[in-house]
Formats: C-alpha cells, sequence, structure tokens
C-alpha cells in the first residue's frame, strides 16, 4: 500500500461510532463540572442529587466481608469467568426468596457492574443487522451499549402524561405506546429492554403491562432484558418482576432480569452485577463476558457474598425502604409547598420534578456549553447549581434529539 | 409478522459469534477441570503450573491500602471514567520513571484489567472492515476482542526455532517473519498487536526489532498496541519499550501500552489495567471504556495507586524479579536434568518446554474431550497431570487450527 493514499496521522483511525461534536461533554460531565466549579466560586456547598451515587459508605457487615476476604489468597486472584461460587448461590438464594419459587446458581452469571452485565447480554445475541427495542424514556448507556453489537435501536414511548402538566402523577399515569410497540416488532427484532423501577420516572411496570409485553416476547420469539437494578428499593405493595409472573409464568423462559450489588448495598464504585436467566440463555452471557471482561474482581464478588448473607438476617433491604420512604416525603414536601408538580416515584431514587413554572430572567447569562444544547431543562439545571446550590439532571437527555424540548 | 416464520425457542437467538461446538470446552475449564479431578480420584495435591494467577497473596501494602480506602465513601461509589486521579498520577510517574522522560496523567487511561484494556482499545479504533495484525502464538483473547467489533484478525508468525527440536533456545531466537508481516498490511489495516514480554514464549522483543515494526507503523500510519502486562518481569538487562525507543522517538506518537495491576500486584483477581499513550489516541479509549464498564473498582484503584507509591519505595519490583530469577533457575535445573529443550525465558513467568521426546504408552487412555483435539499436546497435558501431579497448557491453544501440530 502506498503510504500516501493515508495520511499520517494516527488520531483519524479511530472508530467513527466514538466521534464526538468537538466541546460537546457527556451530560454527567457537563453538570458535574458545573456544580465543581460553582461551589469554588461561591464557596458554599452544593447538593448533588444528579448523578446516582451515594454520599456516605455501604454498611459495615459488607467493609468486614472486603477485609477478610482479602486475607485469603483465593479471593485476590482470578474468580471463575461465570462468578465465585459463593456469590452464585447467595445470589440465587436471593432470587430464590423474591421469586418464591427455587432458583439455581447454574441460572446466575455475575458481571462487573449491571452496565457490563446489560452489554454482555447485548453481545451475547444481538450481531449487526438485529433489533432491540428500548423505552423512550432510557437509561442512556443502553443505546451504545446494543449499538457497539452492530444492532439497531428501535425506540417505543412511554408517553408524558398530559396532566403533568398541572399536577402530582403517578408511575402509572406514564403509559406505553403499545400500538407503537407492535408496530416496532419486525423480523430483526431480538429483545426487548424493559427498566423497572424506572430510571428517571420512578415508574414500576404493573403486572397487567409485563403481561401484554410478555405476551408479545413469547408470540414473537424474543428475549426480555428486564434492567432491575432498584429492584430492593420500591415502594408499591409488591413489585411484579417478569421473571416471576404468576399469570405467564412461561416468561421465565426468555427473561434475563439484571441486579447490582453497587446500588443495592450503597456501593457503586465496586462494579459488581447480576444477572438471572434459563441456563440456556445465560451461557451465551458467560461467553460474551469472558471475552469482555474475562472475569469480575474476586474480593469484591466475595463481600457481596457475605453481603446478600448478612443482608437477609438483618432485614437490611427492608430497612432501606423504611429510609428512603422517610427521605422521599421530606424531599416532595419541597415541591408541593412551591406547587411544582412531579411524579410519585413507585421505586428507584428519582424525582421527576415539573420546572416549567420557573420563570429565569430573560438577562440571566449562560455559558455558551449549556445554551448549546438548546433545550429549556439544560438551562434551568444550570439555574438551579448557580442561584440554589442544588445539582438536578436535565431528562431531556434520555430522549432521543427528536423528542427533546425546545427552548420555547 | 407472522410468528410462524420463527421459531419459538429463545435460544436460537444467540449471537453465532458464540456458537461453541457441543461439549468442547474452552482450554482453561478443561484442564483445570481434569486437574481437579485428578486431585480428587489420587488424594495427591497436583501443582497447576497452567494459568497464570499467585497461589500467595499480593504484598501487605496493597491489602492495608484497600483497607484503609474502604473506610472513605468517595472510595465505594463511582470512579471517574477514565480513573481515580491519585491511580492516574501513580501510574504516569510510574511510566515516568520506567521512560526516563515525563509522562501526564492525561496520558493513562484505568480499565478493569488489561483484558478490558485491549478490548476497550479495540472498539476505541476498530470496525467492521478494518483489520488489525496480531503475532502468532498469541494470547488467545486477543481475537474475539478483535472479531468482536467487527475487524479481521490478520497473522503473522514469530517462527519456530528450527534448533528448539534438539536444544535450549532464547526469545531472539524466535524471529518474526517480516515477509509475512510486511505482506499482511493493507489499506483496511489499523493496529499492529505486539507482547512483551511475550505469552507463552517469554520472548522480550529486542530494539532492533521494535524498531522494524515501528517504522512499518508510521510508514502506514498504523497505532501500535504494545501488550507489557508483564513489564515488571524481564530479566534481560533492559526492557525495550516502543512507546520509548531511543532510536525511533517518534513511535511514542502511535503506541498504546498496556499494563496491569493484577500481574504487577500478584493480585489478578483486582482487575485493574492502565494503558498508556497520546491523549489524542487515548480519548477513543476512554469513550469506548466508558461504556464497556462505565468505571473501575473504585476501593481498588485507590489500593493500587498506595501500592505504586510503595512499591516504588520498597523496591517492590526489582525484589520480585530477585525472587523470580532463583524460582526460574531451580525450575529450568529440572528440565536441564532431563534433557528436555526449553525456551529461556527474557520474561514472565512462563516455560515453554518441548516434550516430544516423552513417549507415552500406545495404550494409554485419554478422555474423549482430550482425544478430541487432535494434537498431541493435550494428550501430553494429561499425561503430566495424571502420572506426574503437575499442570500445564498445551500450546497449540495459542496458534490458528492450521498451525498446530498433529498427532504425529
Amino acid at each position: 500500500m502506498p503510504s500516501s493514499t493515508k495520511n499520517s496521522d494516527p488520531t483519524t483511525l479511530h472508530n467513527p461510532y466514538f466521534y464526538q461534536k468537538p466541546g460537546q461533554k457527556d451530560i454527567w460531565s457537563l453538570i458535574n463540572e458545573t456544580a465543581a466549579q460553582a461551589e469554588q466560586e461561591s464557596g458554599k456547598s452544593i447538593v448533588n442529587l444528579g448523578q446516582g451515587f451515594f454520599s456516605y459508605n455501604p454498611p459495615d457487615f459488607a467493609i468486614d466481608a472486603v477485609n477478610q476476604a482479602l486475607t485469603k489468597p483465593q479471593f485476590n486472584q482470578y474468580a471463575h469467568a461465570r462468578g465465585n461460587p459463593n456469590l452464585l448461590k447467595q445470589v440465587a438464594d436471593h432470587y430464590s426468596r423474591s421469586y418464591g419459587r427455587e432458583v439455581t446458581p447454574d441460572q446466575i452469571q455475575i458481571t462487573t457492574g449491571a452496565n457490563e452485565g446489560m452489554f454482555s447480554i447485548f453481545f451475547g445475541f444481538l450481531t449487526s443487522g438485529d433489533e432491540a427495542i428500548v423505552f423512550e424514556p432510557f437509561f442512556d448507556q443502553y443505546i451504545p451499549n446494543i449499538e457497539m453489537t452492530g444492532a439497531k435501536v428501535k425506540y417505543v414511548e412511554i408517553k408524558y402524561p398530559k396532566k403533568f402538566d398541572t399536577g402530582v402523577v403517578e408511575g402509572k399515569d406514564w403509559e406505553i405506546d403499545w400500538e407503537g410497540l407492535e408496530n416496532s416488532i419486525n423480523e430483526k427484532t431480538k429483545i426487548i429492554v424493559i427498566n423497572t423501577p424506572h430510571n428517571p420516572i420512578g415508574k414500576v411496570f404493573t403486572e397487567e403491562e409485563l403481561e401484554r409485553i410478555g405476551e408479545l416476547a413469547i408470540k414473537h420469539n424474543l428475549i426480555l432484558v428486564s434492567d432491575e437494578v432498584y429492584e430492593n428499593l420500591y415502594y408499591t405493595p409488591q413489585f411484579p418482576r417478569p421473571a416471576n409472573l404468576k399469570s405467564l409464568p412461561e416468561l421465565a423462559e426468555r427473561t434475563l432480569t439484571v441486579g447490582s450489588a453497587g446500588k443495592s448495598f450503597a456501593a457503586t464504585g465496586w462494579r459488581i452485577g447480576y444477572i438471572q436467566g434459563p441456563v440456556n440463555l445465560i451461557k451465551f452471557v458467560t461467553a460474551a463476558h469472558t471475552r469482555i471482561c474475562f472475569s469480575t474482581p474476586a474480593p469484591l464478588q466475595q463481600a457481596v457474598a457475605i453481603g446478600f448473607e448478612q443482608a437477609d438476617k438483618l432485614n437490611y433491604f427492608e430497612n432501606t425502604v423504611k429510609d428512603y420512604k422517610k427521605k422521599y416525603e421530606i424531599f416532595t414536601a419541597v415541591f408541593d409547598e412551591l406547587g411544582l408538580p412531579y411524579t410519585k416515584a413507585d421505586g428507584g431514587y428519582f424525582l421527576l420534578v415539573n420546572l416549567s413554572k420557573v420563570k429565569i430572567s430573560k438577562d440571566y447569562k449562560f455559558p455558551q456549553a449549556i445554551s448549546d444544547r438548546g433545550t429549556l431543562d439544560f438551562k434551568l439545571a444550570y439555574w438551579l447549581i448557580k442561584e440554589i446550590g442544588v445539582v438536578g439532571i436535565p431528562p431531556t437527555e434520555f430522549l432521543i434529539p427528536e423528542n427533546r424540548l425546545g427552548n420555547d
């Protein structure tokens, strides 16, 4: 090959998928850096309610379990690609308790965080030419995680409830576009992704909704991927799960359920996730995970195994829900008083607030990076940080660009 | 879509890339399970020299550093996608010392093990239609890690030295097929992958070899990926590195160097890797890593940061090399005595032994899974486990199928 046919700058060799508009930062960097700058300039501390991480430590029993694990060579060296056998057993027991039926360790795959778990599922099943259905709004990582396999994302709306313009709504008011869902399924479709409790709406999918989605999955031979990383944080009397649906038990045969020790034990930095599903499907997740990460951090796996055991004994998850309910009441009382509508969450730690009543002066100065986004919520987020000292996340980032609200 | 055009078994939806021959286990499972079974049957303990993990703990200073990190909320929650700033600085300092020139933290990306690091590099640059060159024998994970991006692998031989049939050889006796290398480069080529010290040969690439590879990379505008996970374990007076090549300093502008805290601190289960390269290339590795794993385990990152600091103070890497040299001498003396040729390793913890002199009785019974591989080395590995109680890895697994030796 004559070298003259190519230039000599290796930067030009990058995967075009990762081309970023020069200067356009990802949302997390933009918001967090804005907050850090505001903190420095004002000298006041900013309350960060944006990114989903905890300002406190995991419970002592989990920390102690890491310290214990570190004393044994086996927990400092490669774990088995499918996971530490103790953790596989504990996660299986955890699902057995929750589903009220026996789940065995061979139905579990441990992953390096739920994010890499979703990525391993997508790679285990999707390839170029395939399609996966994602409900919008969506957790932003799903999209590149699907597209990196070569597959295409089809979007189906969870419809904005009109009455949210003026008053408080609930999860069930956000309804699935059923016609859109049926129309989006074709012979290329392999996967439907749901997220319950849903980030950022806080909606827990009802039994009826799961049944209707499940019937479509069965009819068209699709896999249902259920991202349930907030499984231990729901405020509804029941938490319906597709892998345990009384009215449609055969849905379990095609459901892959995703969980997160980081969310469950306030340890988002540990990167331990898990997947539950039928043995015949789990083996392809294992195959993908083995190539992506090879194995998941061994001492932290062992600690989470002990963590699950202790959590069951100490009613840790039940107590956490009680704590969150209290915090949630304090928090929503603020918006009740201000008369700002919000979605009363069924689960998770989200509060989606309608701030359209907040009027910012026309003369208010925004940095270029904020104005360039072209949506009102980025301006509101900036104003909240600077004037109130509170960080929130602009929710239009969870929509495809054509569905984002404009400035007016 | 009429459901009759598809069957109703969700197993059939898997990514065809992950189809495995029924019953054919991956090499690590096959060998480790054979060893475990032999241990149980014989009641004697088996010495596992196969998989590259340690039978002892990481150094105390590293363990203590994890315990310390766990006490602080920030080290239990999400780390920055590029890495913990303390670790970025320590890894940069580590490279600054090794290269003898200033390396800054913005030239570093922390990854969830070197494996995910390689995968992030490949995804950052390769896509469908691209090609990457890999030297054969190769570390087995490179191949799926490249192919999962949609790119194709081109193989170039490191040639088996004829004199290895009868006597001990050295790393430099394993010579690159230079003609094959030049011929394999075309307009689709984006990356050349090297591995030094090389797994499983133990070869450290010489300055002359690196220069010649580097000149080709520059001429054709390619990226050089240098897997140097055994960087702290070399027995040669110098360890030439492409990112620091005196005779070709401009090669650093297109080199991505991969390192492993797991290998460096005897903690393979911690899954902390790192990549050093020019800022303009690192940013695409960061983009891919952010989507694959989002971030790397926070408490273990902080511990490795402290680990590097302590290792420098305590001359830990130098002392480790001294220990390994002694172990290596004891080990090779066995083969000198038996008159079995081996490759005297320049680095790493490999010993490639030519066992063709070992004659196994024709009546010896092998399990189907071993005979099915169709190569002599799988039979030798089985025999070694059962009769001698030592686990080794059959090296044909590091070759493409058409280059594997037959049974005779």
